[in-house]
C-alpha cells in the first residue's frame, strides 16, 4: 500500500498530528472499507460540479489536517438540496477552510437511523486494539463499546458485534434490514491490520459508521498520528529451563538460619516437611549444622552444578550472589528479599543491577520480593512461610502476590480440602513471568486447571498468544487486580503495576479464552470445585432444594446473574422424580425434593432424585441442597460419593440448608472423598458459572 | 378536563382500541405536554394551507384510530420542503388514509438527535406505571427504560432520569444543550396523572419524544384504551388485632399430640422451650395430659376468650374449626395445614370456604400452609418445627416461605450468632399479609430492621404506601422471588404467586425505599450485621488487609460492583498510620497493615490501625481483614470488642485471611460479644453495600 505509506509520511513531515477527514478516508478506502462518495474541492465551481456528479442532497464539510469536532464548531452543512443552497453554504464554509489551510469536502448524504462506531487505539501494553460500539451521540453517553487486540480473526470480530448491549439494532429492528455482519467483521479486522502495518497510526475513529440499507458506510473518520516510539529493546533473556525451578535435583539455601521463625530457617523446615528427595545444601558464614544438615560457609565452598538456589539475604547482596551462584553452575534462583523497585529509588537502582546480573549470567530467576514457589509433584517448595506438608493436587496458581505461598495457602490447607500442583508467587518478576509460566503449565501433565492473580502483564502480547492456545485445553481463570482507578492506585503502591484500560483488558481476555473473575474467593472456591470434580460439559444445571423459596431464588440467580440454564428434564427423568414423590406435587427441574423425603426418607429422596437428574442428557451439573437437621434426620452421605464415581462426567456440588454442625460434618466427610461442599447456597452456582464459561472457551472454534 | 373524557368516551363507543395519533396528542396537550404543531386535514388544499402556516419543512402522516407502527408501513413522509413535494406526498398517503377511514396530519418537522420515550402501562397488581427511557430505534434494542408507580412526585420523576444507563445524553453532550429536566419530570408526572384519572387508558406510548433545543416534544403518541375492569370488590376484612398474634396472653393448640416428632407435639415443645408466660391450652378428642398440660377434648370445652389458636388439623377441618374458635371468643388463629389452593382444585374450594369463615368471624389468621410465627419479646412461637429456645434479637422477618420458622432459622441459630424479634411465615396469606405486617413492624419498638422474602404482593399499592413511610426510619431489605420467567414458573408451583414485570417491581421498590437483594444468603448475613452493629451512616469504607493483592481486589470490588467508596483519609489519620508503620511504606486508605504488624506486633497494628480509621470523619464503616496463623501469631481479640463499644456510630465487620481453626475461634469469641465476622473476604463489603443503600433510603427527601 504505497499510497497509504505516502499519506502518513507526508503528514508526519508536515508535523500534522491528525490526518484530514479526506486523507483518513483515503486510507480506509485503500484498505477496502466503504466510505462516502466525496470530492475535495477548492473553488465553488468545482464544488458544484462535484455535487452534480454525486447527486443532491449533499453535505459540505470543512476539511483540514488537525481538525476534529467539526459538528460542534459548525463546520458542516448537511442536506444541501440544490446549487443555490450549495453556493451559500460554500461561501460560509470557505472562509473557515482558508483559515485552517484546508479545503471543502463535497459528500453524499448517507441516510440511516443506525449509527455505529469503530476505531483503533494503541494500548501501551497490548499494542493496537480495535473498538466497536454504538456511534454518534451514544458513543459517549452509553459507552456501549468493546475491544479486541489486533490481529482479529473473523470470530473475534463477530464476537464484538454480539458483545455490545445494543446488539439488537444490528438485527432487523423496526422494519430496517439487518446489518451485513460480514462487512462489519471485515471492517473491524481491517482496522486491526492498519494498526499493525502502520506503527505511526496512534488511533483511528470511524464515527459515525452509518448503516445504509444494511451496509456500513464510514461517514466521518479521523486518523491520529504519532512518531512511532523506538521499540523498547527488550532483552530477550534466556528462556526455558523452568524444570530446574519445578523439578530441581539439588537445592541450596543461601542465608540458612539456625533461628526458628526466621525465613532462613522456615524455608528449610518447609523443604524437609515436604519430603524433598533431592540434595539439600545450606550456606551460612557461621558454618556448622542446621536441622541435621551441614552448613557451607560460602557459595564458593559448594559443589559445582546445583540446580537451584534460594537466596534469603538482604536486597543489597542480590546482584553479587546471583553472579556467585552462576559461577558455581547454579541454573535457577529464587530471590526472597524485598526492598527493590517496589520501595524507593535506591531499590530501583538495585533492581537494575539485579537485572544486569540476570542478563549476564543467564540464570533463571523467580522474584525478587517473592514469598516462594511450590511444586508438589516434586515434593518441593521454596516458601519461607511455615506451611508444613502442602497437599498435592491438580490445580496450579500463577500469582502476582505472595498470598498463595503464605496465608492464602494456609487457609486452603486448613479450610478447604484440596491440594495444588504448582504455585508461583512471582514477586517483581524480573525474569520468570506469567506468559512463560502459563506456557509451562500448559504442557505440564500435573496441571489440569490454571488460576491466576495478576496486576500487570509483563509481556502482554506473548501472554495472550499463549493463553489463546492453553485455554482450548485447560481452564484458565484470572482475577485481574487494579481494575478501577482507586484499585489501580493501590496497585502502584503494591508492585509497580501499569494499569491498563479495563475495557481493553476485558476484550483481550475474552479473545484469549481466559475467564475473568472479580472475587478473590473465587480463586479458591472454583479451584476446589475443579480439583474434585470434572469440568461441566455445559451450563445446564439441575438442583434439588428442600424449600420452594430456594427453588425460586436459585433459579432466578442462575438465569439473571450467572448465565446458567435450568432446563426442562427428559420425560423419563420427570417420571422417576414423580415416582418417588407424593402425587399432589408435579415434579420438574429444579427438583422440589422435600415431599419425596417426607414420604420415602431423606437419603432415599436425595439419592434417587440426584441420580435421576445425573442420568438426564439435558443436564451438565447437579447441585443437591441438603437439609440436615437433628429433627428431620441426618442420613449417611456415602450415596453422594457413590454417585460421583458412577457419573464421572458430571460435577456434583453440595450445599446446605442445615444446622451448622451437620454442615461441618458433611464437609469433613464428603470433601476428602472428592465431593466439594459450599456453605453458602449461592456459591456452587457461582462456581459453576465460572467453570461453564471455561468450558465454553475450550469449545470455541 | 371535559374534552379528554369526551375523546375517550367517543372512542370507546366507536369500539376503538387505540386513539389516533391526533387524538392521543390532543389528550397530552390538554394535560400540558408539549407536542408537535400539527393540523388534521382532509383535502390537499387544507394540507397546503396548514403547511404554509406551520412552515416548511413539514411531515405528512396518515392518521387514524387503531393505527400503530406507521413508519414500518410507509405511512409517513418526512422532510417535505415545498408545495410541490407536499402535493405528491399527499396524493400517495391519501389513498391509505381513505382505506383506514382516517385523515392526514400535517406536522412540523422536529429536529433533534436525541430521541427519548415515555409511556404508561397498567400493571395488574400495581396499577398505572410510568416508563421513561431511550427512544426511537433504541427502545427495543437497548431496553434502557425504567418504571415508577403512579402517582409520581417530582423526586420520583427526576430519579428516573438519573436511572437510565444513557442518562448522559440528557446532559450537554456534543455541543447540544442539556435537556430541561423540569419539563421531563413534569411530563412523567403528568402521564401518571392521566393513568390515575382515566381508568380506560390502558397504555400510553410517547415515542419518540425528541429533544429540541433542550425541550422535549412529543413527536408521536399512541393511547391504548380498554373498558376499565370492574374494581375487584376486595373484602376489606378486619384489620388490627395483630397484637393477639404477637403478644397473646393465652394460646390453645388444637390438634395437640402425645407423639414426639408430630407437629402437634413439636409445637408444644417449642412453646415450652421458649418459656411462654401466658396460659397454654391443649385440645385433642382423646383428652388426658401432654407434657404436663391438661388436654381438653373439644374446643367447646375450652374457657371463653383465649387470644390465639394454633390449628394443627387436616385442611378439610379448617373452616369449621375457625368458626368454632370464633364462637369461643378466640381472636386469632394460625393455620398449619397445607393442601389448599397451592395443591389442586379441591384445595381451591376449601380455600374459598376458609376465606368465607374468616370473613364471617373476623378472626385474624396466619396461613394456611404456614410453618408458624415467632415473637421472642413475648417468649412465643407457633412454629411446629423443633427449634428450642429462639434467641431474641432486633431484626424481624416477613417471609412468603416457611424457611424462617424452620430450617433457615435452624441455620441462623446454629451457624450465625444473632436473634430475631418477630418472624412470620405467611403461607397462603388468606388474611394477614405483608403490608399489614410491615406496618406492624414499623411501629414495633422491638424491630429495628426488616427483612422480607416475597413472591407476590397481596395488596401491592398498600404495601408500597406503607413501605414509603417505614423505609424512612428503618432499613427494609427484600428478596423478591420469581423474577425471571423460569423463576416465576417455579413460583407458581410454590404458592400461587402472580409474577409481575420485574422492571416495574424494581422501580416500585426503589420508589418505596426498599433495598432489593438477589441472594438468599444476604437475608441472613445482612441481618446478622445489622443485629450486632449500627447501621452505617454512609457508603465510605476503610479496610485493612495483610496483603497488597487484597487491598487491590477489595478496592476494585467496592468501586466496580458494590457502590462503596474507599475515600482518602484525613491527614491526621494518615499520620497516625504512618507512625505505627515502617518508613518505607506510605500509608493511606485502604490500610496496608502487615508492615506495621511486623514491626509492632499483630494486635498493636490492627488495634491502632482500626482505631485511627474509626476516628476519621471521612469513614462510615471499617473492615479489618485479620491474618491469623500459628506462625504469624494469633493475638487476643478483645480490642475489637472494645473499639466497637468506643465507636458506637460506626460498624466494624471482621473478615479473615487465616487458618480455619483461628477463624472459627475468632467467630466464636467475637460474635457473642457483638462483633460480626464473615468467612469469605467479600461478604462484609457486600453486606455493607446493602446497608449503606438502606441508609440512603432513610436519608431521602
Amino acid at each position: 500500500m504505497e499510497s497509504v505509506q505516502d499519506i502518513i509520511k507526508q503528514a508526519l513531515l508536515a508535523g500534522h498530528k491528525t490526518l484530514s477527514e479526506y486523507d483518513s478516508k483515503k486510507i480506509l478506502a485503500a484498505y477496502g472499507l466503504p466510505i462516502t462518495r466525496e470530492v475535495w474541492v477548492n473553488d465553488p465551481a468545482a464544488a458544484e460540479a462535484a455535487a452534480a456528479q454525486i447527486g443532491y442532497p449533499v453535505v459540505l464539510k470543512v476539511c483540514a489536517a488537525g481538525l476534529a469536532h467539526k459538528t460542534e464548531q459548525g463546520l458542516i452543512e448537511v442536506g444541501i438540496k440544490n446549487a443555490g443552497e450549495l453556493k451559500a453554504a460554500y461561501a460560509r464554509l470557505a472562509a473557515h477552510a482558508r483559515q485552517l489551510e484546508g479545503g471543502i469536502l463535497v459528500q453524499e448524504l448517507v441516510k440511516g437511523s443506525r449509527e455505529l462506531v469503530m476505531g483503533l487505539t494503541r494500548d501501551p501494553q497490548l499494542g493496537p486494539c480495535v473498538m466497536f460500539g454504538l456511534g454518534g451521540v451514544f458513543t459517549e453517553a452509553l459507552e456501549d463499546v468493546c475491544f479486541r487486540v489486533a490481529p482479529l480473526d473473523e470470530e473475534d470480530a463477530l464476537e464484538m458485534t454480539r458483545e455490545i448491549k445494543g446488539r439488537k439494532i444490528l438485527e432487523g429492528v423496526r422494519g430496517l434490514p439487518p446489518v451485513q455482519l460480514d462487512l462489519l467483521s471485515r471492517g473491524l479486522q481491517t482496522l486491526g491490520r492498519i494498526g499493525l502495518e502502520h506503527p505511526a497510526v496512534r488511533a483511528i475513529d470511524v464515527n459515525p459508521l452509518i448503516i445504509q440499507q444494511g451496509r456500513p458506510v464510514a461517514v466521518d473518520a479521523l486518523i491520529v498520528l504519532e512518531k512511532p516510539p523506538a521499540e523498547p529493546a527488550e532483552a530477550q533473556g534466556v528462556r526455558g529451563g523452568l524444570d530446574k525451578l519445578f523439578e530441581p535435583q539439588s537445592v541450596v539455601v543461601i542465608g540458612a538460619s539456625q533461628t526458628p521463625h526466621k525465613a532462613g530457617n522456615d524455608v528449610i523446615q518447609n523443604i524437609l516437611a515436604n519430603e524433598f528427595r533431592g540434595e539439600l545444601y545450606l550456606v551460612n558464614p557461621k558454618g556448622g549444622e542446621i536441622l541435621g544438615h551441614k552448613v557451607y560457609p560460602s557459595i564458593q565452598d559448594l559443589p559445582q552444578g546445583i540446580d537451584m538456589a534460594i537466596i534469603i539475604l538482604p536486597a543489597a547482596a542480590t546482584p553479587q550472589t546471583i553472579r556467585d551462584c552462576a559461577a558455581k553452575g547454579v541454573k535457577a534462583v529464587v530471590l526472597a528479599a524485598s526492598g527493590f523497585a517496589e520501595v524507593d529509588q535506591q531499590g530501583k537502582t538495585l533492581q537494575e543491577e539485579t537485572i544486569q546480573a540476570i542478563r549476564e549470567t543467564g540464570v533463571r530467576v523467580i522474584g525478587p520480593n517473592t514469598s516462594g514457589h511450590t511444586s508438589t509433584p516434586h515434593n518441593f517448595t521454596s516458601s519461607f512461610f511455615p506451611l508444613g506438608k502442602i497437599p498435592r493436587g491438580k490445580v496450579s496458581y500463577i500469582a502476582q502476590t505472595g498470598n498463595f505461598a503464605t496465608h492464602t495457602m494456609r487457609y486452603i490447607m486448613s479450610g478447604e480440602n484440596y491440594g495444588v500442583a504448582r504455585v508461583v508467587g512471582m514477586g517483581n518478576k524480573l525474569d520468570v513471568e506469567e506468559s512463560e509460566l502459563l506456557e509451562y503449565y500448559a504442557e505440564d501433565p500435573e496441571t489440569q486447571a490454571i488460576f491466576m492473580y495478576l496486576e500487570s502483564f509483563k509481556r502482554p502480547q506473548r501472554f495472550l498468544e499463549v493463553a489463546r492456545r492453553v485455554t482450548r485445553s485447560k481452564p484458565v481463570v484470572l482475577l485481574k487486580g487494579g481494575a478501577t482507578s482507586e484499585g489501580a492506585r493501590a496497585a502502584v503502591a503494591h508492585t509497580a503495576a501499569l494499569a491498563s484500560d479495563d475495557r481493553i483488558i476485558d476484550g483481550a481476555l475474552r479473545q484469549a479464552g481466559i475467564v475473568r473473575v472479580y472475587k478473590y474467593s473465587h480463586l479458591i472456591l472454583a479451584a476446589k470445585a475443579v480439583s474434585a470434580m470434572p469440568l461441566p460439559l455445559g451450563n445446564r444445571v439441575s438442583f434439588s432444594a428442600p424449600s420452594g423459596a430456594m427453588l425460586v431464588c436459585m433459579t432466578d440467580l442462575c438465569r439473571r446473574h450467572l448465565g446458567l440454564r435450568v432446563p426442562d428434564l427428559e420425560e423419563q427423568t420427570r417420571q422417576r422424580l414423580q415416582e418417588i414423590s407424593p402425587p399432589y406435587i408435579r415434579m420438574r427441574n429444579p427438583v422440589d425434593i422435600w415431599p419425596a423425603a417426607t414420604v420415602s426418607g431423606v437419603e432415599f429422596a436425595y439419592r434417587e432424585g440426584t441420580e435421576a437428574v445425573l442420568k438426564d442428557p439435558n443436564i451438565d451439573a447437579v447441585v443437591p441442597i441438603l437439609m440436615l437437621t437433628d429433627d428431620t434426620g441426618v442420613p449417611p452421605l456415602d450415596f453422594l460419593v457413590e454417585l460421583a464415581h458412577r457419573y464421572p462426567q458430571k460435577p456434583i456440588y453440595v450445599t446446605f440448608s442445615a444446622q451448622k454442625k451437620h454442615m461441618d460434618a458433611a464437609k469433613a466427610f464428603l470433601e476428602p472423598r472428592g465431593v466439594p461442599t459450599f456453605p453458602l447456597i449461592e456459591e456452587p452456582f457461582e462456581v459453576l458459572s465460572i467453570l461453564a464459561r471455561c468450558r465454553q472457551a475450550m469449545n470455541r472454534k
